[in-house]
């Protein structure tokens, strides 16, 4: 049973160290955070998974990792300059801002009908609705006073202003001068690095049609109400495809990689029946898409929203990155670019002839991932005995700690001497992190490696080291106890078999 | 033999793929380095082998993951705002801006000589000089122009003005409303991540001292004058370890990190004779450390320069971030601080009263392990039919590609779907990346592999499907051969006992 509100997720990851307010020893900062001891190792095999099924195990893929910070004509033929923008809207009698279709959707029913009423709009769509109050500012500021829209701040009706663009774009200087050359951006999503880099990778790999570049990487978006814990934060990390195909096969190759990700979440414990799959509706598709599918996963509390985008780009990314756009014959509508000193086409494989190939984009948030993997392991059982527990039922591939391996008792030297080797053995089968944990009784450890998801404890005790309280018991000698965090099961297992038993278990 | 020069290593790096200029397309942004299909799995290789070292194969240490932008309250009282900072010097006449120390690094010996002999400082201590030019500005300007400073770019010399700081951190805008109260930077190293969720780590994890807490990250510096390829960078990656004491066993410590960092630099192929040791004389320690050994790594064309920094930073840092100082027996000098809400304090092991420990820092920089490690492992090589060879000889576990698969013929079926079937087998073992490979001849695979660091190619030919040319040879069928990086060996395997061959050679 999966986690039922996004409250009893962020308590526990709180609480067991996976994720914590960024800059919490001062007051915090909004839309940042941290990843713990178990947040760093949960995320870091989220993207192991990822890069091993869409990188390794494919023979059609490459990876990278540029930089963060980018030469601002990049974000300029990107479109972001132009385009990467949310209405802002502000209320005159606190200088609150908000981002205008949060605002709106926070408000009562009966307001959000009223909003589009004024604006002779239909109150059951409500993209169009924010369409059309973009695009009639005036008499947007004016709905709202009507309406009643009430400020989440003060609770008050506000004294809102007109909606204006604001680009979510982080800026920065680069070098010691400040002037109108010298800045650069953060950028907003890792892509633009692989479009920067297509004729590099190219000419060092001799790839040729189809194939693609995958990245895994931070990106920064200066969200005006980052919410909703780790959903909507200002940095972010991303897990990118661009798969690059010849024009007229894109749209197989779409429903390849549809099918493929879809199989990816569920290997990771995310079903199926719990994402929607939204077929993006021609008037709300972003201007380079020809076609978009967007993963909505059933978060708690939240209700379905975006984990994964999957997008036909057609040809206009790189067709906005290369020179000489008019020779090569682009489908999509691109601005002129005389900055670009790169033509980035590669031989068509039946002609040779250069083409501008579509692009096929599945991209993924690494925190919204880890959100809805710890959703749906997350877990409240009763026990036969009556108690209750929460546990975590993490794809083994994906626990922070793979293995706990308990003393039972901390200062018995053979016993935690023999605890030490075992924890370094199994550590040296490379599967991932083995704790060596005497840090309380047997029944608290057991309990918090419920709480982490940790699929196997082993306990070394008397018996291990042939002093059972009612005298040697050369049965148990050389053997410990394995609990099973799922089925709490608990075995005997010899110790020289343990590292093959755990293996065949974790694999 | 490792590389001779810069260049060999930068010429390798872009035509093979491992690392490329950042933003080139748009004509480049200096500092800014993006890593290619190779060199993206050269560094996680590097940082995965850190981080099993120093976090699962201790039971003395946590990881963390924390945000790059932070809150500028925590940058205030790390110090950085106030001292993060170069002396910067400007030539008039052209309005280039040059670092000073590295201006006057540039300039032939007679004329150091004589700027050391106007400024009164002794000429062989290359650092009181920087020193003295930079508390004495006025002085500094007038030797520059007399000494006949030149200026690298014009070649003349040049009309300088007197040096000034200039802090070194990018700054940001959070939010919508651009004020005094919504700036953050990007942080400037790992370390401040750390100290920040101290308590975060302490109360989710229950350890008590000793235990460290292991970072990797990136972190950004707005380098005045970036050179030397990845090696000064504005923006880097880092491995950052903090490593917390009793005080008073801070000493001892210290040495420990120090013999564990030699230990772990050899095991990645830099050899302790490569590496000096150099014990920061106590005049140019930074303020908050006890004592600091720079790991110097003779880089070729650079000479020593720091790869990693091993310091003493006392109990700075932390008595920097807490609340309540005055209470707390501070041994360090640290400036007031009434914003942070935490007391960062942990049980004396012995007394079981609060007390700010002691912390040990092993930072090391990723792309420069990554300089290093491609330097050492660089050879040419000629062999005995007087061709040359260049090969990287990394260490197998460092080595981007395992294990290539080489089918002889790329259009006969029966034997690329055995190369298909061994290239899935191999990558399954998960030991990184095995490459289905078949984009050119044999001869140029091999001549590539050898270029990238492969450590085995497997090619599958006619004797494995039984097809050899001398008609059907049976007792090659169902083998491969394999190919040695290093020996050149090749040795007939039998696909059957394949995995279990590669294994054992690259475990």
């Amino acid at each position: 049973m999966p986690a039922t509100s996004m409250e009893e997720l962020v308590s526990l990851c709180k609480r067991r160290g996976f994720i914590f307010q960024g800059s919490e020893i001062y007051g915090g900062l909004q839309g940042f955070y941290d990843y713990g001891p178990l947040g760093v190792e949960l995320k870091n095999n989220i993207k192991a998974a990822w890069w091993r099924s869409n990188v390794y195990e494919r023979d059609d893929m490459e990876g990278l990792d540029a930089s963060i910070i980018m030469h601002r004509m990049v974000l300029r033929h990107s479109g972001h300059e132009a385009t990467f923008s949310d209405p802002m809207i502000d209320n005159k009698k606190n200088n609150k801002r908000y981002r205008l279709d949060h605002l709106l959707k926070d408000q009562k029913a009966d307001v959000q009908a009223k909003v589009a009423e004024l604006m002779a709009a239909d109150a059951d769509n409500f993209a169009a609705l924010v369409a059309t109050l973009n695009a009639k500012p005036a008499q947007a500021s004016a709905a709202f006073k009507e309406a009643g829209v009430r400020d989440p701040f003060s609770g008050e009706v506000g004294d809102w202003t007109e909606p204006k663009p604001f680009n979510m774009m982080f800026k920065t200087t680069i070098g010691p001068v400040a002037d109108e050359e010298s800045y650069a951006y953060l950028r907003p999503e890792t892509a633009q690095g692989i479009f920067t880099n297509f004729k590099n990778v190219v000419d060092s790999t001799s790839r040729r049609l189809p194939f693609g570049i995958a990245q895994i990487g931070k990106a920064f978006r200066n969200e005006i109400t980052p919410r909703n814990f780790i959903f909507r934060v200002r940095e972010l990390e991303q897990m990118e495809i661009e798969f690059f195909v010849t024009p007229g096969t894109d749209e197989q190759w779409h429903e390849h990689w549809l099918e493929k990700r879809l199989k990816w979440w569920e290997d990771q414990g995310v079903p199926r029946s719990k994402i929607e799959i939204l077929d993006v509706p021609q008037e709300d598709l972003a201007h380079y898409s020809k076609r978009t599918y967007d993963l909505m996963y059933d978060y708690p509390t939240l209700g379905h929203e975006e984990i994964e985008g999957i997008a036909n780009r057609s040809d206009y990314d790189l067709g906005s990155h290369t020179k000489n756009q008019d020779e090569l014959g682009l489908v999509s509508k691109v601005e002129e670019n005389n900055d670009s000193v790169a033509k980035l086409t590669i031989p068509h494989p039946e002609t040779n002839k250069p083409v501008v190939p579509f692009v096929i984009e599945p991209s993924a948030g690494v925190d919204r991932a880890m959100l809805a993997v710890l959703s749906e392991a997350f877990t409240k059982e009763t026990l036969e005995n009556g108690n209750e527990r929460i546990v975590l039922k993490l794809r083994p591939h994906l626990a922070p700690i793979k293995v706990a391996v308990i003393p039972l008792a901390r200062n018995k030297e053979e016993i935690t001497s023999v605890a030490r080797k075992i924890k370094a053995e199994l550590q040296g089968l490379g599967l991932g992190r083995v704790l060596y944990e005497d840090s309380g009784n047997i029944g608290k450890a057991y309990r918090r490696h419920d709480e982490v998801g940790t699929p196997f404890c082993v306990t070394v005790d008397f018996d291990t080291i042939g002093q059972n309280a009612e005298g040697a018991d050369d049965s148990l000698k050389d053997t410990v106890t394995v609990r099973d965090r799922d089925t709490l099961a608990q075995e005997r297992v010899k110790i020289s078999e343990l590292s093959s038993w755990i293996q065949a278990k974790l694999r």
